[in-house]
């Protein structure tokens, strides 16, 4: 059927760093049978989602063409790929596919929202291949920060698809298979149509290094350490994890892993049987026994969380357990942009209990998980594909990689999410813009991004909340005098009055001057005691509260 | 007099980079005659700090001892020196002290708040010294990311501080006095007690790199742009504003500079005389008349504040100019932990216009104003004080200064603010605590950093809020129905019913069953009612809001 095409749509993380979601589809315009590549959450802050618990891609459009989804692809474990499917699986109801490490996350995310963990199957890499549809997928390992990252070999009738998933160029990542040149060119000698490549850090000049180049730093730091030595990372890099592990007990210390994320990672692997060799660790129990000089701690909250292991001890304990003058704190990551002033505030905390704080400032404690510049050459030459689509990044580092592959002579479009573009001839074509955008989950409730919910949140936030109630009689006359509270505004005005009694005050000399008309009807007189309420908090606080006026009318009974 | 001892108290900026405020003190214990070193603001985060305009330090403790405060000292113009200057101003009321181009400022400053700017003393660099009770006080140039940042020599009965202000090495700073080993060696040779020293780059492991050797790159990355070029820096780095214009005249482009706080940098450098050179600019009317390949932009905004010119060119246009596919922007500047996303929302809005967005990832298009590891060494070593005390940093960043210099065979002790220490003898003596933290100017009102206001607003932010309001007579019966009204909340709980009629029911059906004597009494009804709007919200959305509840009781008339 000369009429079928081959579309791409990223639904999220084109145009920004998470909740990756990217839809693949092939047949007759509008009738494209599809699968979806990885459903992932992004996490709020307080600058644009005060109080949100995640953020969710807006699938509404996939989820109204549920019934053309084949299955759903998940390339690894991070939960930016895999964290909304739990959430967003009861729009979806297709097969979910993923590898043994991965499938087992997904299935807890399954779990955990009630949903069925059946639904995840788990398939090896190439060459198992999936059929779904007109597609037919294989995982292929590469190496990233946690275990068992992948990316997809996607065929088509109209050709080979290759997304990368998020990956690194690493040749000895410690848990996990290496980067291999040699599998991956032997996917792109069968000729690749489309690459679809990580774009996270495109902005790194230099080549990525590997996991295995930390260890003599860490060694020193370790051996070097007088007292008791505690070290954050990504709760699921297990690589790094052991890479900690190790340093600790190669310098006579006992290990001790705290916080729930780390304990499940460094489970699931060692049961998924990819981490046969982490040193023995001891309970946090028997921790509290061992002197500091011999203890190593391994905790989460690298990005500052305010729950998390890293957050208690900077204010004070956790499980028992706390740190001191001469001690050794070690963030082993990098922090998100964003987390800057939670990772600070914990760095100063410690710091003021007399701890050494040491993060990578000095670049020898961490490495990156994504492909830098000279990283993404190397993928674009060993795929020789004729077309790159950057994925997963902000704009500009979709833009950039998309430059750099029009440089080397390869054909290429910033794809940014709900853009659909045609992949079926020799150069991306965009041939529609479909909705997309952001779903908060808030408690327990699903909301849009757009509803005004959240707008309101950072209203309050800023400006403070003023309500005002007043009841009047049937006829219009007041009853009593209006009542006022104020939540998040300073409690005095500028004569050191209380700003209460001042709204109070100006709404009864209001009230006295105010026209049966007024007086009569609702929406008339919320407005103006509204109007009251605002220059009142004007004049006396310089700041334009929210205002909420409830006007309550007696009926004659 | 025997009894005379040297105190240091810093109110602000020890344990924080911003809000600088360092208090000397010479005489009998407790009767000491003090001055003040800098007066600076804090800038305020949607986190902790959200709606507030300014954050100053708390000086109670030093408005309450105003009758000793014999001066005060600003070392440059930078907002987290001088800002809160003439808003902190009339608590001290003691007179001001700084250099031309900080002088002029400090006058805004004092004239913005409607204070007197004649207390506002222009003072040379040394030998002109300024005499403040017991203290004698020079000013000495430093290079900084301003002109005319100063150190000061403050020579006192029991000794010589020096207190090094902010400031880096540079030889060739462009604008303002090069690094100067001869004169600081010389201070340094006539016997300094302590020193008092910059710690905000104490982790950059490198030598601090010139203004000057910026140039290179700089002319390059504009020499290749094809469309418009836009630059922008911080305001007061009038040194950057040049070499940037200068990069673009030698390229054959106008230079036109936009956003107010630049201008007024230019202004007060080029009236103070430090400016002679600074290329022909252009105004934004004659601008749009340029070919944009021929045109650069110097604008505001490099921390993506919101109102700055970047900012509005990233949501369309500023001043009539837009940006467009071709296009440069750079940010020659590094972004303040904290502003990262702020900053990153703008160089994305620029990449999706089809702006090619450079920041200094490369390190090519930037250098700190601070001093590095090594610059701390050389400044160690040239004033040769056996005591040092480090300054202006997060509380790490003043622990990793002080550790530095024991290591070197220096005396020293991490001060952080409210504590003050004795520095008469051998060695710093801690010898009280005296209460500091930090004030909000929110509106026009300073409210106090403990007092609620702001913890209420965030809880706002993070829960959302509730009204309730119910009348009820004298005898306790309700009058009509209770009214609900929510703010930040999602519309509908779990069963797709609205949250207020769920509220508005519940509270219906409680108030059948409530007894008399909860009727009767307002806390106990508010309390009750509070409940069930709490149970009502789990229930339905997962959230525990604020509640407000007003029960409005009818009298008998």
């Amino acid at each position: 059927m000369s009429s079928d095409r081959l579309i791409y749509v990223p639904l999220g993380g084109a145009g920004e760093v998470g909740m990756n979601a990217y839809v693949f589809g092939y047949g007759p315009k509008g009738r494209e049978r599809l699968i979806l590549v990885d459903l992932g959450v992004t996490f709020s802050d307080m600058d644009s989602t005060p109080g949100v618990d995640l953020i969710f891609p807006d699938i509404a459009w996939l989820a109204e063409r549920a019934d053309r989804l084949e299955a759903i692809f998940i390339t690894h474990a991070h939960e930016d790929h895999v964290g909304a499917l739990g959430h967003l699986w009861p729009q979806l109801k297709a097969p979910v596919y993923a590898r043994n490490f991965t499938a087992r996350i997904a299935v807890n995310k399954m779990t955990e929202q009630g949903q069925d963990p059946a639904q995840v199957k788990t398939v090896g890499t190439l060459p198992e291949v999936v059929k779904a549809g007109p597609f037919k997928v294989q995982f292929f390992p590469v190496s990233h920060s946690l275990p068992e990252a992948s990316g997809l070999v996607i065929d088509t009738p109209a050709g080979r698809v290759v997304h990368t998933g998020d990956f690194k160029v690493d040749k000895t990542p410690g848990v996990g298979e290496p980067f291999d040149p040699g599998m991956l060119g032997a996917i792109g000698a069968e000729g690749v149509k489309v690459l679809v490549c990580d774009s996270t850090n495109v902005h790194q000049p230099d080549p990525g290094r590997s996991e295995m180049s930390l260890i003599p730093a860490l060694n020193e730091l370790v051996a070097n350490a007088r007292g008791m030595v505690v070290a954050t990372t990504f709760a699921s890099n297990v690589a790094r994890l052991r890479t900690l592990a190790n340093a600790g007990v190669e310098n006579g210390r006992s290990v001790c892993v705290m916080g729930r994320a780390m304990l499940r990672m460094i489970d699931t692997a060692q049961e998924a049987g990819l981490l046969t060799d982490f040193p023995p660790t001891i309970s946090p129990e028997e921790a509290k026994s061992v002197p500091r000089e011999q203890l190593m701690l391994l905790v989460t909250g690298s990005q500052g969380e305010r729950r998390a292991a890293s957050a208690q001890l900077s204010r004070g304990s956790y499980m028992g357990m706390t740190m001191k003058e001469g001690d050794l704190f070690l963030f082993s990551s990098m922090t998100i942009p964003g987390n800057e002033r939670d990772v600070g505030r914990i760095a100063n905390a410690l710091s003021e209990m007399g701890v050494d704080v040491v993060d990578n400032a000095s670049r020898q404690y961490h490495v990156s998980g994504h492909p830098n510049r000279p990283d993404l050459e190397h993928m674009h030459k060993l795929m020789g594909a004729p077309v790159l689509i950057p994925m997963h990044g902000d704009h500009r580092m979709l833009r950039a990689q998309a430059q750099m592959a029009i440089a080397a002579g390869m054909r290429s479009a910033v794809v940014a999410n709900g853009t659909m573009v045609d992949l079926t001839g020799d150069a991306p074509q965009v041939v529609d813009e479909v909705p997309t955008g952001r779903v908060y989950l808030d408690g327990n409730r699903q909301i849009g991004a757009m509803d005004g919910v959240i707008r309101d949140r950072i209203r309050m936030a800023l400006n403070g909340h003023v309500l005002v109630t007043l009841i009047v009689d049937e006829a219009g006359a007041p009853l009593g005098d209006a009542w006022a509270e104020t939540m998040g505004l300073a409690e005095k005005g500028r004569g050191g009055k209380p700003l209460v009694d001042t709204l109070e005050d100006e709404i009864a000399d209001y009230l006295e001057r105010a026209d049966r008309k007024t007086l009569g009807d609702d929406d008339k007189l919320t407005d103006a005691l509204r109007r009251v309420a605002r220059q009142v908090t004007m004049e006396e606080l310089g700041k334009r509260p929210e205002i909420t006026v409830v006007v309550s009318r007696l009926l004659d009974e």
